[in-house]
């Protein structure tokens, strides 16, 4: 996707590279660096009064973004974009205003920047601590949602980072508003504009000349659809953390409670649907399916869900309700909307085994009575979540009490399910002595 | 590189990759995988127990692994290794026993699988508990020093995860005997000897795969020199930590103890020089040059040190020490030799601009008496571990106090500085609910 804010960008007759790109995205990063150094020993007070100014400007200048927001509409709807990318594309001034309230919500939260994680005092007398310090330079690829570009802003502020933003092409006129507004508030407070900077007007190349800047560049954080992670884990020499990948597994047991297992599984799959915390997969034990799945099948179908069964499930649903056919493609699939895959299986080792094979390391659920059953799935099921007998759809930052959420990880380095502040922040040995050699 | 074990590789006529070792370094991940999932909830007494084993192996079968090493030696002498490599290849029957008795003090460490990082019960009854669980597949890639084999088999059964070995080419006579034994005495204990495999049978080509095996290996640990962990980065789409290059400074300022100065500075150039944290830049506060250069350089020319100075510097030297002109690439290098690079700087500030240009990241000290100059030190500086008034060479996992070290990080994700046994962890979260479903 190309868009109009991209400049005409000329090549060298002998060149395949850029020259350009590199280098103009090479000097946004050196300027986010060296605004990243002013930042990173400011206090709290300075940031929270910055995260204020910005959510005041938001609203002050709701006008500008909201006309900037429409030129982006307006060329997503001659695009063909679905209704669902559109409403997402969308800002009005009380969408603005919950923008701006989520900046001051940040301002709220403690400061993760200076926490002394860990600290001694060793025989020889050397005083250690670890220290909590900021990244430095935080880059975001993710894509057209406006609120993202302030949400990733405020955190990256918080967190002692300055930030680089590459956002959806098509929302590339909301954002480059945004970020101007923002940056106005920062120079006012006292601080480097250039904490928050945008890469769209690079387009895709810029992206991948972001990818690369290691060095300059701290850790990655792509949010958004697994192409899009696939191809940021594929490109990047930068540090990633992938996100968001959820296809996540509801487990109900031989010993389940089905008067729980039925709103658990309602609420993971229909709550809300475009959200990686959803529930894809619903595995049901044999000796249960018999009685629970005719009355789950009928309350899914009520709330409007396609199931897509085994022949088991298929055999066992009411007529009436709409079942196709499971692949193993419904197996993989990540549907983020009202469709969910059901399968019968033999014992919670044939469960274990489904998510092995199919789980993309999200959130799994059992619903079970068997306190035997419950401690096996927790410690054999390798992903960032496990729940017993709730809802995958609290694997959320919010509703686990870490506050504000960047992210949900789906790898093992660095951070693991949801990502607070703290997980924008690295660590720094800070090592007193009084002439200390080593023998 | 290639070696006497390297088999031969047919390709198809049109494939430009090599399918086999795709294919067979992919078996040997799915092996390594179904291995860690029978450890990840082995208890610390079992890993301890083979711990032993091993360490009882490798001394019962030093016989075999020193004929074995002998031949990676004549090959190594054949090919003209230098002789710090061929020190570092050579396996004696001490050596073995060492390297025994360092798998019997991992045996002594904490597990830290199973530790809670945090927990609570949520207002809404929800009890959270993040646990500290194995990675599951970590890789190695290092180069021709086969007690690293044995080090990093020990350190990830320990924590918990399978490892699949890549070590240089020039040992790989030494490291399949060396699996092998590592494997038997997995078995004997009931464990898999899958946990413990090597990939050196498929040379650098094998490398690659395995950097590339994403989903399969959960984390890639280079262990080596620049050039290494540079192609790691570049080719690795699996987690990489990076480690141990270090271009170390050490700053004397202004109001410095002369006499805290020399003995941290000598330490830190020459306690031991080819390691990560040995100094490789001396800065000197130009209010102190006159004073504390002619006899630092003396000091260090009398432990064979040869000093590359900038103007400054050598205008200060003595006549007979063997001082020669400093340029940029003398900033830029990690010598790890008895070479020191000197630089008189105006003032603090520009101490803290030399660091940021040509800092490593790993370690930098102060030596100053100035309150405010070293807090301005510590919290500008942005390395993984900054000292004050001791020597760089405190950097390391066996003197910070956290036990066994699988390298230093010089990256900011997952881990920072010395890496412990905690570092080859990940965590999960566990959710227990009574059908808790979210509003």
């Amino acid at each position: 996707m190309t868009t109009s804010l991209e400049p005409t960008v000329v090549t060298g007759p002998d060149e395949g590279a850029q020259p350009d790109v590199r280098e103009q995205v090479t000097r946004v990063a050196q300027r986010a660096k060296a605004a990243s150094r002013r930042l990173a020993n400011a206090n709290r007070a300075t940031k929270d009064a910055a995260l204020l100014a910005m959510a005041d400007a938001l609203v002050a200048q709701a006008d500008r973004i909201v006309a900037a927001n429409a030129q982006d509409v307006a060329r997503g709807h001659a695009a063909g974009l679905t209704p669902g990318l559109l409403d997402r594309l969308t800002l009005t001034d009380a969408r603005i205003a919950a923008i701006a309230d989520a900046l001051r919500e940040l301002a709220g939260l403690p400061d993760p920047v200076g926490e002394v994680v860990r600290g001694q005092t060793l025989p020889n007398g050397l005083r250690l601590r670890q220290l909590r310090v900021p990244m430095g330079v935080v880059g975001m690829i993710y894509e057209a949602r406006p609120n993202v570009t302030v949400d990733a802003a405020g955190l990256a502020l918080k967190s002692g980072n300055a930030v680089i933003l590459r956002g959806g092409s098509a929302a590339a006129s909301s954002n480059a508003v945004i970020v101007e507004v923002l940056g106005e508030a920062l120079e006012k407070r006292g601080l480097p504009g250039a904490l928050v900077q945008s890469i769209d007007a690079w387009g895709r190349e810029g992206a991948v000349e972001l990818m690369q800047l290691r060095g300059l560049v701290d850790v990655l954080v792509p949010r958004g659809g697994a192409d899009l992670i696939r191809t940021v884990v594929r490109e990047a020499t930068v540090p990633v953390i992938e996100t968001g990948v959820g296809n996540v597994h509801v487990y109900v047991d031989e010993t389940a409670d089905l008067a729980m297992a039925l709103p658990i599984i309602l609420n993971a799959k229909t709550q809300r649907v475009g959200v990686c915390n959803a529930a894809e997969t619903l595995l049901v034990h044999r000796a249960v399916a018999d009685e629970f799945l005719p009355a789950a099948i009928a309350a899914l179908a009520d709330c409007g869900v396609t199931i897509h069964g085994d022949a088991a499930t298929r055999r066992l649903a009411p007529e009436e309700a709409d079942v196709v056919a499971a692949t193993d493609d419904d197996w993989a699939t990540e549907y983020l909307s009202l469709d969910l895959a059901v399968r019968v299986v033999d014992d919670l080792d044939e469960a274990i085994e489904h998510i092995r094979e199919w789980s993309s390391g999200h959130t799994e659920a059992i619903v079970t009575r068997d306190l035997a059953a419950s401690e096996r799935f927790v410690a054999e099921v390798d992903s960032a979540a496990v729940m017993v007998n709730a809802s995958t759809r609290f694997t959320d930052g919010g509703q686990l009490g870490l506050g504000a959420e960047i992210g949900i990880s789906t790898q093992k380095l660095h951070a693991r399910g949801p990502m607070g502040l703290a997980e924008l922040t690295t660590t720094k040995w800070v090592v007193h002595g009084d002439g200390h050699v080593r023998p």
